[in-house]
């Protein structure tokens, strides 16, 4: 279904692909026999989104990821040893020599930066494994992640790499000579051959890159290739040292950090973004695949794709920010509670976030949060909509409880794993639910607890005189309708009806308590109210005869008084006053329900 | 009362002022003599936010602001003589050399970059103005601009600058040798002196930065400064360029792009998230600010702010996604089209988005759009809650209604200003509204159209009998309510009763329209609904005797049919049975109404 119809993006590639294919300048590497065989024809492309959608355009032949393969290897040395003992042996600043210079840095005695031939051999060297066989697994199995598929080397390449690679040798022992390599250097520039002779499409760049863009999880398989902390790091050295001697205007006119190869590949992220691979041997006086920088260059300025341009901000992650006296919990509650929430309910506040969240959305939150002026005592923060919390919003959103703590306010969070391992508010005095139904119901009853309107069920059997629905109704009224209603006696977890069931009557409670609940789209029954002794259901149906919209349990033995229809009909008949007065009186409620309801929207339309 | 309150932000920056304010590494700057009597104990801290939030700690001295006048002035000279004029002098790669180094670029004769010296005053040459007195103001204006208020020159310090400055002259004329500057060198000195001397403090900075991170536009005064176009290539050059021989090390441990200077200042910028200024006078062998440096690292750190980790990602900007057969125009509507809305409203579909919009969020609606298996006919985009929308995005939504046009899908577009000129959408087939109600109203009026329902009034009188709510009545029941209304002629515009006014009754709309409105808390009113001829209102007012939820006004000559409460009471007191049927007519509608709220209500919840 997906990837048959083609949208915008399918059009954009392939406008880009036909604009650049034109250009035939440049040159096929040939310091490598086996690359001087490329067709110089070849061109592909590819982009991956952040939520694995990958688009292509062109060929999407294979070809050896040479070069390319420096900063996912690096990323895994990062992983595998830690910032520390890399940048002991590898720098981080770029350099105006040639990528293949057999030097070091003066200053400070190591490489470089990993980019260039020296920096990338010593990278590869620190890849975690016991023997060169295990270092080899530990490349291949990690630049395969990258990739999302399995990668294998083109033996072909390797043996012409080997056979010709003598400056590489030499750099190889230059390295050692400076104490960055310790170990066999033939077997060690063979794993670096190996490395570079790892066959890859355009489609596998840009998910490669992707996986960077998206802090070193897989966009397509899912997998945490690397930590988090490693990405800016390796996205760092591509910016400042991924183009040869080209880095400084790359970043000027595209924008993006990336890195080239010999073979013609280009791999290319936008933090956050997405991630763009492209493939065409041809290459430029400095090494860079020429059309490759052309469709780079091309895509940046139609999708104005700049990592120094401001792009998607959320400013603000506030999906809707409501009182308990507009919107209340699902819990049911009786005429008096009722009337102490309505007038009192201002002092629970809800704020609901969503997306992602850093440091300016959340910046924001705190402001909106301590600035207002409506007294509160219980903050309710639903955090169900967020996907991320990052390191400035965790620090600014506990920093936020404390405060609120430190006023004397209830905090309560809603998150959907109560985990405190991965909560992303970790003060311990918050209170946690799953769910912001439940978190105001928490919030209602402390306050009514606190006004004295101890929530407890009414002791024995509320009779059809005591009920709400009927409060204002003459006795002689009750009487013929109490005259017309039968008991029926629930057992814990009945159900009393399904939704979609027929409608057969209107149910008051006189002892126990019913749960009222629908699916919902995606999946879990949803509560929509619990209803105690005193209260009714089934007022719906019994004015419009339409099928039941919930379904209703019980939650303990329940005793109900029913009206049914035909009951209903009788008192019509019978006695049309009372019919009148119950039907007024189920309007009322109605109308009762539909000002709340009305709220509800409201809090969403005008957040 | 913002700002009175502290929260976690203050919080922060007081520790990390408190951390770094012990450090008394380095020496003040002595070679311009004027500097050499800074306190080296002065130390001040300034984060501004995108939406115009400055927060400080510690000290606000003003100071000159040296060398990070260079990026804003690289700014005003892009945005007086273009791109192309400006890389004819001044290249953008990083230089190995001193940052008062005598020297070009070799390959192509420019001035390196322009945050060394000689880029700096070839840049300073190239603002606007015919004269140098021109220019100085439209320096000095410019930098007020960033800054937010007005700055002014230190004359001193000038004088110290010139008195001393013969290595810059030195550089000036070496550029003049070399073609890059044409007019008086000493005038052009002294100007570039001048800009060097004016004075700012820590929370000047902040703001500065913060306007290059929020595309050109000063997020205190909301002035656009310079042109979004040119702020990325700032940004680059200070990202590559701004640190002296620190900016590799500083873009992997700080990760933001930066300008120091020898007073002591840095400005450091986040794209799309903050400015951070810093003042200390204390320098280290390179020339930065050492708690500069050290506080600028602490905060990046602490809040995980580096350049190249993806930050908040709006992956889904959509707030909602809803069919006309769930949610319906305000647009009062008989039963009869209703039920076809019912039946077929599923045609009609709406999607609306909110916050920035960019490559990630567009991309990923462009997919749910096209996706999308249910049959469309006509497809509703809601911008209203959009605060940007990118080139990216811009082309995205292009070609997805270009798409859906082509597919035979009639699209509308809701901005609130639907302004040809800014408008997000440039498709001219694609219909605009400012508010989605309208657009439903518009689609739905098009598909009762379409299977023949033709959307018009009722001609002549709609009598009681032909009234929606009494529909299902039997004759003598109307003719029971009939005898007890009254009949009321409106003027167009003539407001019926106002929102809170007492209920006096339940109208029936014989003939003409009213419309019912409600205020919002965000100011304009907004129509809740338009009643027809044959349509009624005041159902809720006369079940439960509260005040009028809404205003109600004529939109055209209009006569009703009004039940009063007097007569309502009389109707139970005389005809109790027709009185039931109609109290249960109301209850039937208001039963209705519910289930369509409670429907829009999980149009929210389940999107």
């Amino acid at each position: 279904m997906a990837g048959v119809r083609r949208g915008p993006i399918d059009g954009l590639l392939e406008e880009v692909r036909a604009s650049v294919a034109g250009i035939d300048e440049g040159a096929v590497a040939t310091y490598i026999p086996e690359l001087a065989k490329a067709d110089p024809a070849t061109f592909g492309l590819g982009l991956a989104t952040l939520d694995g959608q990958v688009y292509t355009a062109g060929d999407l032949v294979p070809f050896t990821i040479q070069s390319v393969s420096k900063p996912f290897v690096y990323a895994l040395a990062l992983a595998d040893r830690g910032h520390e003992e890399v940048l002991a042996k590898i720098g981080t600043e770029p350099t105006g020599d040639p990528f293949n210079s057999i030097s070091i840095e003066e200053s400070t005695g190591r490489a470089s930066n990993p980019m260039v031939n020296a920096g990338a051999i010593v990278t590869t060297s620190l890849v975690r494994g016991a023997t060169r066989a295990e270092q080899l697994d530990r490349v291949l199995s990690g630049l395969s992640a990258f990739a999302g598929r399995e990668l294998t080397v083109d033996g072909e390449v390797f043996a012409s790499e080997r056979d010709t690679g003598d400056r590489n040798r030499a750099i190889a022992w230059f390295m050692r000579s400076a104490g960055l390599l310790d170990d066999d250097v033939d077997a060690q520039v063979d794993l670096y051959f190996r490395q570079c002779a790892v066959v890859v499409t355009a489609r596998d760049l840009a998910v490669m890159a992707a996986t960077l863009a998206n802090g070193g999880v897989n966009p397509v398989t899912g997998e945490q290739v690397v930590p988090r902390e490693v990405v800016a790091s390796v996205l760092t050295v591509m910016t400042t040292c991924g183009m040869y001697d080209y880095a400084g205007e790359w970043l000027y006119r595209v924008g993006l950090p990336a890195k080239s190869g010999v073979s013609g590949g280009v791999a290319a992220a936008l933090p956050g973004q997405l991630g763009l691979g492209v493939h065409s041997p041809l290459l430029d006086a400095r090494g860079n695949s020429v059309r490759g920088v052309a469709a780079a260059e091309r895509i940046s300025r139609t999708l104005g794709l700049h990592l120094l341009l401001p792009s998607e901000r959320t400013r603000s992650g506030i999906r809707r920010s409501y009182r308990d006296d507009v919107v209340r919990s699902r819990r049911g509650r009786t005429r008096v509670q009722t009337d102490v929430l309505d007038a009192e309910g201002s002092a629970i506040a809800v704020v609901e976030l969503t997306g992602d969240q850093g440091f300016a959305s959340t910046e924001l939150l705190v402001r909106l949060v301590l600035d207002d002026d409506t007294p509160t005592r219980w903050r309710i923060i639903d955090l169900r909509r967020v996907t991320r919390v990052d390191t400035a919003s965790a620090a600014l959103l506990d920093g936020l409880v404390r405060r609120l703590l430190d006023d004397g306010v209830a905090v309560a969070v809603v998150e959907p794993r109560a985990d405190t391992a991965r909560t992303a508010v970790k003060h311990l005095d918050a209170r946690r639910f799953t769910d912001p139904d439940t978190a105001l119901e928490w919030a209602e009853t402390e306050l009514l607890a606190s006004l004295g309107h101890v929530d407890e069920l009414p002791e024995g059997l509320v009779p059809l005189s005591g009920q709400d629905l009927l409060h204002d109704l003459a006795p002689e009224v009750v009487a013929e309708i109490e005259a017309r209603t039968t008991t029926q006696v629930f057992h814990a977890g009945t159900v009393l009806f399904e939704e979609g069931a027929v409608a057969d009557g209107l149910y008051f409670v006189g002892a126990g308590q019913v749960s009222a609940d629908i699916r919902t789209r995606s999946g879990p029954r949803r509560r929509l109210s619990t209803i105690a002794a005193g209260s009714s259901f089934g007022e719906l149906a019994i004015v419009d005869g339409l099928p039941r919209s919930t379904r209703i349990s019980a939650l303990e033995p329940t005793i109900c008084f029913v009206l049914s229809p035909e009951a209903y009909a009788d008192l019509h008949a019978t006695a049309p006053a009372a019919c009148a007065e119950l039907t007024r009186a189920i309007a009322r409620s109605l109308s009762q329900r539909l000002r709340y309801s009305t709220a509800d929207v409201a809090a969403f339309e005008e957040t």
